[in-house]
Order: C-alpha cells, then structure tokens, then sequence
C-alpha cells in the first residue's frame, strides 16, 4: 500500500493532499457535496470496492472531513455529513472541475456545471489579493517563507 | 500499479484527476510553479525517488501540463516548464494550500504564504457568480448535468 504521508514536505499543500489526496477521496467529497451522504449511495455513484470505500471514509472521518450521523435506530444507521472542514473544500473541488472543464472535456463539454444555488449563474474560481482587492492572475501569484523554524521549509 | 483512470466517472473533477491527481504530480507543479524546474532540483526538494519523479513528470507531459525546454546544448539538458494549462493549475494549489493553512498548519502557523507578485498581499480563492456577479459562500454552490448524453453523467 501507499504511504499517506508525504516525509520532509512541512507544506500546507502536503498536508492537504495527505487528508484528501488519496485516490477517490475527492471524488467522495464531491458526491457528498451534491448530497449522496449513504454508504450504498457512494459504493453505486463511485463504483468502487466496498473496503476501499470503507477504508476512504474512515479516513475522512478521523481527519474530521466527514461526520457520521445518525439516520435510523434499528438497526443503527449512518449517513455522511461534511463538516465545516470539510465544506470549505469546495473551493478547491469547483477549482479542479473548471480547470478540468476547460482542458479535458472532450468534444461533448462539461457533463457538469457549477451553479449559485438560487440565481443558478456559472460559479467560478477566482484569486484575489487581500491587499489591493484585485483579481489575480495565475502568472503573479508566488509563495514565500511565512515564519521561521528549524523545520524544513518544503 | 493503481490504475490512474476513474472508469465509469465522465466528471471534470475525475479527469482532472487522472492527470494530476496522483501522488507527488500536484507537489511537482507546485514547485515548477515557484521556480524549480531542473531535474536534479525537484528530486532534492521533494526527496521521492528518480524513477517515481521521471514516471510523474513524463505524465504531465505527455498530458500537456509541463513542456521540456532545452537548456543545454552538449550534453543535451531539459527543464520542466508549465504550459498554459498548468499554470492554470494555480488556483487548484491555491486553494488547497489556504485549506491547509486554515485547518492543517499546526501550532507554528503555515510555512508558505501565497503572495501577490508585485503588491505583496495575500492571495487567497475566491468562487464568484459569473451572473450575478457576487462572491459564492461554500455552501450556495451545487452542480448540475450540463448536457443530454447517452453517458453516465457521473
């Protein structure tokens, strides 16, 4: 099996990616996104192995992406919530699904479209600087250290 | 091997996936994105094997994410740079490293910053409505199938 993690990489970026870069993982966070919360609503969505399934959500759970809540008493039953953590992964899933739709749909388009719940207008990704409150495009934007420490930087 | 294809998943999010969704391939943009472009400079800063980072740069090129670029004559030498449609992949990284900071960083705070070139400010991503024109909160967004196919839509 793959290691998760991602040794001598101090970066918020890693450590992301060791929560939900896993194979499937986002794709589990979208459908619970739009609202498939049960186990057998992901295993028919997905089509994936049941343990792999398993084995993704229990992961997401521990890391405090997804909660398990409660939908019937006898037998006990669970659906999948995102929490707030988990919530404010859109912007990265809708980022991924506009780069996606501008590079790889094929000669059909978009299967999908990410809309403003209510006004029903096309949601985008954009980057914005806090200071000057601009848009920012993709060639000025940079990373630079954001603290010291004896810690590896990257 | 795992496989790198989501079958039976016609989504944006899945395709984009297949092509950066493996692990290190979203690392190696992000440093090709800060300015790290030689072979040897990649292998030392991500500290992954030579045959798992030639495997993952020799994909996003063959995807048209990096291009080689001569920068030596004899012996013949190549730099990675991103093409239009991986520098596109900015705000994917954005994203997921202010996910990272806000949820992930630890107690010593987030090593990196993501600054506006120029003007200094932090970068941070944003969803806008492209109708009616207003930021998007996390939880106003959804998707819906955007074209009749014989497809499966997800």
């Amino acid at each position: 099996m793959l290691r998760r993690t991602y040794e001598g990489q101090d970066c918020s970026l890693a450590h992301a990616l060791e929560v939900v870069g896993e194979r499937w993982s986002l794709l589990i966070v979208r459908d619970v996104l739009l609202g498939i919360r049960r186990f057998d609503g992901l295993l028919r969505e997905l089509g994936i192995a049941r343990n792999v399934l398993t084995d993704r959500l229990n992961h997401l759970v521990k890391h405090g992406v997804l909660e398990r809540v409660p939908y019937q008493e006898r037998p006990l039953r669970h659906e999948y919530h995102l929490t707030r953590m988990g919530r404010e992964l859109t912007p990265v899933v809708v980022a991924y699904m506009h780069w996606g739709d501008r590079h790889l749909a094929g000669e059909l388009g978009p299967t999908r479209r990410t809309e403003h719940i209510g006004c029903e207008g096309l949601v985008l990704p954009l980057l914005i600087c806090t200071d000057c409150e601009r848009p920012v495009a993709d060639d000025e934007v940079t990373a630079r250290p954001a603290r010291q420490s004896g810690r590896r930087s990257r």
